[in-house]
């Protein structure tokens, strides 16, 4: 790795923007052309994501506003009910990533807009809004095709309406990618991303009619038309990587090539990403206002008009909030520092961080559990595990997210958190700490019968003091790793202090 | 004016970017003190913009989703309770809206962060999303003080820790604005920002003494604090501008001025926008996906098992989540032309876009309000009167921000829509299309007593169409206004193909 990892994060983050300011100024001036007035499609992608990011998460509320009962009777429909309302979130979440990676993906080759682009696209998002409601009817009458037929239906529209964009940029070239307006290709490009966009209603389209011969037809070629395109590439590329052949990567398969490495453009997938964290943390809050203000009349007569009593029955709630909200902040945090480290993001990664950003969504349904049951019940315990389930696999997938960059990490990383890098082992720490406090929560709740939800949320709020001493922790240990392994040079005390120093004996044992 | 037209858009944006780089590329490479690893502070205000902006909006749902019944004896309570959870909504986006701005000033001062202060000012969000709560306590129990003890002790504590913050960044100036960072007079700034931001925690400890002597005394002390520097430093700028005095600015008033031309950080502006719009959209389809599935054994029993019919129940709940994410779309696509052609946001201009969004967020109420009473009762036409003043006031602002730029124009816009401007006829049009409508609509239902909230909703969907054909209609307008001032030119069809021409003689009639 040698002397590289002497850039600061400020300078590679000048050098990222002045990037940027490149590609726009080396675009031709179309003046005559943008009479109309073309802009840059910055706000409205930022726009886009937060629409979609919402949609994406708020489909959990209905889950956690499910009432769970203790009851013996009602406890099989109750969770059939919840069975249902989380395969709806699931879905809503899939399909909604689904469709912001296509629209990533689109706005990645239209790199200009103009007025009439931002109305199409805000007629595309209206539909995919409505998208988590066909499939609330889907999951309520399984049997029932007209769930089936409105969702056929909405994506067809909008495959329709993205397909116009496609036309109306490609019939003002100044909207285009730099690469594809200098392109002598421009008519196959335009043949190959309308190829790819119209396959999924034309599928839609033949889901719809299948299902009037038999719906679950239908749901078949529903899956095959998410999965196929990825699971395809994904075994050409397996097999190209076993064989060793380098895939010849033509002029036309520049975008829309699914391939897990295609670049993911890292400022929407921060865009997307802190939507869904802010929702998160704050559907908490919208909780708290609705359900646990006390009734006038109620405080009047059972606690004699003393409010202070009254509240104190919401005691384990608030301490829940403040848990949950400490929690999705910090989640936040490491996936903030992990990406202030990654310089370009891929498909894979992006996948990855969906799958995490699912289960932080689940986040107010853990809250929601934890604080509805009885002290010391086994409910009690169970809702515990289940948070510390989903909180271990939002932690997981974001180490994942790292390890995967890591393989190939002179493209996608900054050299400070590479092998060897000075940032390398306290990103590692930073990333692991969730995941491992999780598993440790885990398996006390099997141990000890007296763990509660209280002692639980606690925990939540001292894990931040743990980020702060955090980079101490990684010094000591690392330390104590050098002093193990190379005692041959045990002056401890300017070891910690000389930042360089420290790492590279620990490094060169690692790699 | 002259030609200082000719700078394209595209342009406008290269430069600002470009200043934006040189600004980081400017600050000295400060290597060895940012060993912890300082970050560009970009996402963090992305983040705590997105927070900001759903905590102000979503206290509108406990608003909306109050029952109205057409039941005279019910309806004083309700209509109550009604005025209590608007009072709240109204209060908590005050407050956040002003917690949002002392958030930006205090981000303007500094302008790099790293881990520490990442996870001060999460602890600072967590409080500020603890608010609302403490509004539904006083709202609920006005008479009782505890809702007050708690809006104070949160106040304190979020002032506490922004006092960290600034003590934290002075202590290491890297951090801090390059002005700053240069600046001799470093400890008188830090002294001046310190006395600023500690101004409020201080008269919420004196108001929740008051508090224990006169609640009144308290709500009188809070009102106080929120408003006061406001209109101080309002009646000093009338009297400095009546008297004609220039005043004079110190080095230590560059920031925390409370001036109304201060600038603000246009980014952020928007970003709280865009959070805003974005989750006023999409708490339509939560509702609808929440309540608008229908029960499968009352479809059975009701309907045959005939799901389409159970469905039609609810055609007019679809037709409003339309038009109103039509409105809602639109009114965001207005704010981004908008905000498009602004070069430079002031203080002022916050302040208009602020009672903008308030408005906004009301329209998930007036959404409710449409599909909730019978088909041509009063309350419907009520209903539809009172979408109309929301709409209108939320459009009327923003027009306001235009205004308002307009009096300094060279500093806060670009030269496309000054007086003068190619665009400056077309984004009069654009700003004033929806309170025109709304205003119109108004008065139909005055005039037509079949007025009804289908043909409203309707009305919402189809104006999209207009705003495609404004273009078309604004420069037939110009050519018709020449024709009838200038009738000495009268080749009409020159005059809509050529585009400066046709917008020369009308502005210099206008100027």
């Amino acid at each position: 790795m040698g002397r590289n990892d002497d850039g600061d994060i400020i300078e590679h983050h000048v050098e990222e923007e002045m990037e940027k300011t490149e590609a726009r100024s080396r675009s031709p001036s179309d003046r005559e052309g943008a009479a109309g007035g073309t802009q840059s499609s910055h706000r409205l992608l930022a726009y886009s994501d937060a629409l979609l990011s919402i949609i994406a998460t708020v489909m959990i509320l209905p889950v956690a506003h499910t009432k769970v009962h203790d009851d013996e009777e009602l406890r099989e429909s109750v969770q059939l009910l919840l069975t249902t309302k989380i395969a709806v979130y699931l879905m809503t979440f899939l399909i909604v990533t689904v469709a912001w990676a296509a629209h990533i993906r689109l706005f990645q080759v239209i790199v200009r807009i103009d007025d009439c682009l931002a109305l199409l696209n805000l007629a595309c998002m209206m539909l995919i809004t409505f998208l988590p409601y066909t499939f609330s009817l889907m999951a309520t009458f399984p049997n029932n095709i007209l769930g089936i037929l409105l969702f056929c239906g909405c994506v067809m529209v909008i495959g329709v309406i993205q397909s116009l964009i496609v036309l109306y940029a490609f019939s003002r070239p100044f909207l285009l990618n730099e690469q594809i307006q200098i392109s002598e290709h421009q008519t196959f490009y335009r043949h190959h991303i309308l190829k790819v966009i119209m396959r999924v209603p034309i599928m839609c389209f033949f889901a719809s009619i299948a299902s009037l011969i038999a719906f679950q037809l239908s749901y078949v070629l529903l899956a095959i038309v998410i999965f196929l395109p990825y699971i395809s590439q994904c075994l050409k590329w397996c097999r190209n990587k076993a064989i060793g052949q380098v895939e010849e990567t033509p002029d036309s398969m520049l975008f829309y090539t699914y391939l897990p490495n295609e670049p993911l453009s890292k400022d929407r997938v921060e865009a997307f990403s802190d939507g869904v964290y802010a929702i998160v943390a704050t559907l908490l809050i919208l909780d708290i206002c609705e359900d646990n203000v006390p009734d006038p009349t109620v405080v009047e007569k059972e606690f004699g008009g003393n409010l202070v009593f009254a509240l104190q029955v919401y005691g384990p709630e608030y301490l829940a909030y403040f848990g949950s909200f400490a929690t999705v902040g910090l989640l936040w945090f490491v996936h903030h520092s992990l990406f202030l480290h990654v310089t370009k993001a891929t498909r894979l990664m992006g996948l990855l961080n969906t799958f995490s950003l699912a289960f932080v969504g689940g986040l107010p349904l853990a809250y929601q559990l934890t604080h509805e049951f009885p002290r010391n019940s086994q409910n009690e315990l169970e809702a515990i595990q289940i948070s510390c389930v989903i909180i271990f696999f939002a932690g997981i997938f974001q180490l994942a997210i790292w390890v995967v960059a890591l393989y190939s990490e002179q493209e996608t990383l900054h050299p400070y958190v590479r092998y060897g890098g000075r940032e390398h082992v306290f990103m590692l720490a930073k990333l692991a700490l969730y995941p491992c406090v999780a598993l440790v929560t885990f398996f006390l709740t099997c141990i000890l019968s007296k763990f509660s939800t209280s002692i639980f949320h606690l925990m939540e709020i001292t894990v931040p003091v743990a980020f702060l001493v955090l980079r101490l922790l990684v010094r000591v240990g690392l330390a104590l790793l050098r002093l193990i392994f190379c005692p041959d040079r045990p002056d401890l005390r300017t070891v910690v202090e000389e930042d360089d120093e420290t790492r590279v004996p620990f490094n060169t044992l690692v790699t």
